[in-house]
């Protein structure tokens, strides 16, 4: 009996989607990228994502489909074969939960008020941004490539936006973020994971994504603005 | 060999808390729950949830702590034996965990903001929070008492909040949510639960839990103000 067709509903430029299609393709798994038009969502992605309408999507033969990329890694993890991506053991499956969490959460906000201010405001919240950098930079465990270890693992995969996306934020605020000088290893690791032959075929190319994101620069800041000075 | 001892930092009033400790005693696991005030932090919690601050923390014998509830329960289920909480099946692992961080995240908002407004700004932020109640009642599985099936599991504890605190929140706030003509199954669910031999050991006092809460109303008033006046 041949496996039933994997698709993933996805669209250049999104990190979340990048997460999937790592952990597919370390699994090994084939499947087809139906690409996703976000400024006119299909019928497709309201039908299989009705509660949230965004991107990734994972579609495994004709069962329900598995939405949120934190969500779609953990499944591919346990239905097919190949590397595992969390680790084995459950205290450093707990860690790598745990920070997956804060990735999404705590520094998915420092990030988003960095994005969307300028000025004193940006000054700050890069200060934020960076200080959750040091944060992760120190769950990498020493004399190790990977958080993962010696391979690409989980929490590599959900760290893939600050390795290749960062810098084209930091181009685009004009604010300098991941810097050399005070996260060495954590360059040292954005190197390894982007240089990986595996993850190297999920990254989008780095003009075509910087003249994707420039215009959300715009975006983030007109509705920051709007939301303060809402009553 | 002994079981190393199982501590859990928590506090009186939260729903969090609750998760990890209803994992715990489905498990049978026995724990010693120490009792934080959130008021005044123990060094003992900075140590040992640096992060965040916050409860629940467990602690299982001298390996690391484990924060974030979610990130808890899903440990307690991986390690020791008794009742499985998490579905056995990927697809249903999958749901669950979509489900959990839905009221994690846009559960939780709209209660923030119902929460935290007052008027017509209120009303709206109801609205939201009514039609999210509606999105997880049809998670229910037909026929069945609990998310989890015949018996309480993963999806349950998460749910846990809106079973026993919601309505000391609505009280509080003065708006009714989950009502029996629109969340029929909902309401006979939060019944049973609560109902739970195992729960119910888990679930504080209703009169103590009200007074501990009714203070909170004009913090996130307060608070949700001075963000909307912000720059």
């Amino acid at each position: 009996m041949s496996e039933p067709a994997v698709k993933l509903i996805g669209c250049f430029a999104s990190p979340f989607v990048h997460r999937a299609e790592v952990a597919l393709r370390l699994k090994g798994v084939p499947y087809e990228l139906i690409e996703e038009d976000l400024s006119n969502k299909s019928d497709f992605l309201l039908k299989h994502n009705p509660v949230h309408q965004k991107v990734p999507v994972l579609l495994h033969g004709d069962r329900p489909a598995i939405c949120e990329s934190l969500v779609i890694v953990e499944y591919v993890d346990e239905v097919f074969d190949g590397q595992q991506l969390l680790p084995s053991e459950p205290l450093a499956r707990a860690a790598a939960r745990f920070w997956a969490t804060f990735v999404d959460k705590q520094f998915r906000e420092s990030w988003i008020a960095m994005f969307s201010s300028d000025g004193e405001a940006q000054v700050v919240a890069a200060r934020d941004v960076k200080a959750n950098l040091t944060l992760i930079e120190g769950q990498l465990p020493e004399g190790k490539r990977f958080f993962g270890g010696d391979s690409v693992g989980y929490l590599d995969i959900v760290l893939g936006g600050i390795a290749h996306w960062m810098e084209m934020f930091e181009e685009i605020a004009g604010v300098p973020l991941l810097a050399e000088e005070e996260h060495p290893a954590l360059c040292r690791w954005a190197r390894a994971y982007t240089a990986d032959e595996i993850v190297r075929q999920c990254l989008p190319d780095r003009d075509r994504l910087l003249a994707a994101l420039t215009p959300k620069r715009d975006t983030f800041v007109s509705i920051a603005k709007a939301m303060a000075t809402q009553k």
